[in-house]
């Protein structure tokens, strides 16, 4: 023991632990503020774009001071970041469930849509922001949305890949199905925001659809030769 | 003859000469401040979307004053409606020419990525409208573009009918492939508009996918049983 050193007294500990619960609940309190942003932003987001929001009416719906908003966003184009980054935690534990379960491709491919179908329902407004955005942004949540939906589209090529009559394709032909499964998803996401009326006759339309879309391009794939 | 009627004098014909240069005349001044108004409306479209666009800004770039707008359209959303009936006959003159020269599959598939490259280098603004306006858009001129493209797959389902091997598909069925075509069109659309660089490389890359998407797709429909 050098001479700096001593045992950790009683004192210490209090005095330790203070600080440390402090630290904790001042980080909490950030992180709920910068969620109530994240969440009034996207209430906002319900009705119009991204393009159209202003960072007082967010502020204002987050129940904070306009000049508090640089605490946690250094701009309005980051809190959309962060929404991307938000929304597509959705998507990935869906994606997560999916896999879960494979079993036959049929079987997969209910399973998908089903969950597809929960994940819109529950998280709409995700699912709204995505899709509106990608097409109908602009600027920097645009282009992080596209790059999301492109990796995203890269890990289920990985997954593809993993399957018995696709195991020769080129990873460039993994890659142009990815992107047609989740091009396709997409749509189907579309297709259940705008669903009128809300009933589950139109439900059961949109996802009876969804699987025979996705059964096409399985059926594709299992007699696809992977040239140009 | 009654005493009403006389023959028609010399005075007369140029007076309805006339009369018929000036009404045409005027039409004709009418209907290029109308597509002036539109061509105004599409080029500050290039940067953002519909919603944020104002009378005054479309009218000051048409070169007419704000009140003069009302001569041609009773609402912004009118003019909307008119840009997506205008943006939707280059989709339907598209369709036309790929659909004049069928022969085989493989042909034809190549044949209608060919045109759609060539219909969107050469009316990108409307194309890039009908795609974010689509999900990006609320209110008349997102539902006019949803009914639009609806309207577009129900066209080509009745294209697709035609094949022989499709020529046992459900109605439904027809309209799921359909859809899905022109989802995969229209994600292509945008890929293009979006490419960076703007080379033949990247052109290139873009369309191979596209080609690559529709013969997944019509593989699929050759092995597809009609059921659900």
């Amino acid at each position: 023991m050098s001479d700096n050193a001593r045992p950790i007294s009683a004192a210490d500990t209090r005095t330790l632990a203070a600080v440390s619960v402090e630290t904790g609940s001042r980080q909490e309190r950030k992180q709920r503020t910068r969620q109530a942003l994240q969440d009034a932003a996207l209430e906002l987001l319900a009705e119009r774009g991204f393009g159209s929001l202003s960072l007082r009416e967010v502020t204002k719906k987050a129940g904070i001071v306009p000049t508090a908003f640089y605490r946690h966003f250094a701009s309005m184009d980051e809190l959309g970041v962060a929404l991307v980054e938000e929304a597509m935690r959705t998507l990935r534990r869906m994606i997560r469930e999916a896999r879960s379960d494979p079993r036959t491709s049929t079987h997969m491919i209910r399973a998908s849509v089903a969950t597809l179908y929960e994940h819109v329902r529950a998280y709409e407004d995700h699912f709204r922001f995505l899709t509106r955005e990608r097409y109908g942004g602009t600027g920097a949540v645009q282009r992080a949305i596209a790059t999301e939906l492109k990796l995203f589209a890269s890990e289920l090529a990985v997954d593809l890949a993993r399957f018995e009559n696709l195991r020769e394709w080129s990873t460039d032909d993994l890659h142009m199905m990815a992107e047609l499964i989740v091009t396709s998803m997409m749509a189907t996401a579309v297709e259940l925001i705008e669903a009128r009326p809300r009933d589950q006759e139109t439900d059961e339309r949109i996802t009876g659809t969804a699987v025979k879309r996705l059964r096409l391009i399985v059926f594709g794939a299992s007699h696809w030769r992977s040239e140009s």
